[in-house]
C-alpha cells in the first residue's frame, strides 16, 4: 500500500480506544503479510511505555489500522482496514534482523526516514487477520 | 475543527479496536462540545447493529477521535486525539431536536449532505472528556 499514512488504533486493558497516525510499510511476499512502524523513540522501555500506543499493545495485542482515501466528490471515498495483532520487537537476534528489514522497507517508502537514526528504534509489527475493504455504493447515499 | 474527515476509533466488549474514517461536525458554544456523526442507515436497529462502529458504542461508549495532518515536510505534521464518551442518537423528542441540530451542523460543513435525505438518520454524538494535541519537534526527529 503507497499510502502515506494509516490510522492505528489500539485498546489497553481498560478497553478505551486509542488512535494516531502512523507512517508504515507493508512486507507481503505472496502469502504472508506484515505491517511495521517505527517508533521514533530509543529503546528504554520507561519512555516507551510512556506512548500510550505500546503501553496498550503491551497489554493489549489486538490492533486495526484504517488506511483510506477522501475526497469531496464522496463516490470516490474508500477505505481498507486491517485487524491483526501487534508485537514490539525491541532487542534479540531474530528481532533485530527484523527490525533492519523492517527499517529498510520504511525507508524505501519514505525518504525522510534516511536521515533520521531509527536502526536502534522498536519497531511495531502488526500481523494481519482480516482485511476488509469499502467503498462508496450509490444505494449508501 | 474545518478538517474534512476524522477517524473514529471503537472497542467492543472484547477489547477488538476498530477504526474507521467519519465525517464530523463540531458544536462548540464556549464552554462545553460536542461531536456529531452521521450514520448512513435508516434507523432500523437490526441494521444499524450491523455496523461495527455502532455495535462497539453500545457495548463499550468510549471512543477517540483523531484529526490530523499529513505532510511530506514532516515538521508540518500535527494531530488532535479527543477521547469521549459516544451515545447513539435514535428516537425521543428531545434526541429529535439534537440530531436536526447535528443534522444543520454537518449540512454546514458538508454541501454533500444537503442533497442527502440524513433527517431521519442516527446520529453518534461524542462527548470529548480530553483532548491531546501533537505536533512535531526537532527533537523528536
Amino acid at each position: 500500500m503507497t499510502a502515506p499514512v494509516g490510522r492505528l488504533s489500539t485498546a489497553g486493558a481498560s478497553g478505551t480506544p486509542h488512535v494516531i497516525p502512523v507512517c508504515f510499510a507493508l512486507d507481503w511476499d505472496g502469502t504472508s503479510a506484515a505491517i511495521y512502524i517505527a517508533l521514533d523513540q530509543k529503546p528504554k522501555r520507561a519512555a516507551l511505555t510512556r506512548l500510550r500506543r505500546v503501553r496498550n499493545i503491551l497489554e493489549n495485542p489486538q490492533v486495526a489500522l484504517v488506511v483510506d482515501h477522501y475526497d469531496s466528490d464522496w463516490t470516490q471515498l474508500w477505505y481498507i482496514l486491517l485487524t491483526g495483532a501487534a508485537e514490539l520487537l525491541e532487542d534479540g537476534a531474530r528481532e533485530a534482523e527484523e527490525r533492519r528489514e523492517a527499517v529498510r522497507l520504511l525507508r524505501q517508502k519514505y525518504p525522510q526516514y534516511l536521515e533520521m537514526d531509527i536502526d536502534g528504534n522498536p519497531v511495531i509489527r502488526i500481523t494481519p487477520h482480516r482485511a476488509t475493504a469499502w467503498s462508496y455504493t450509490p444505494e449508501q447515499g
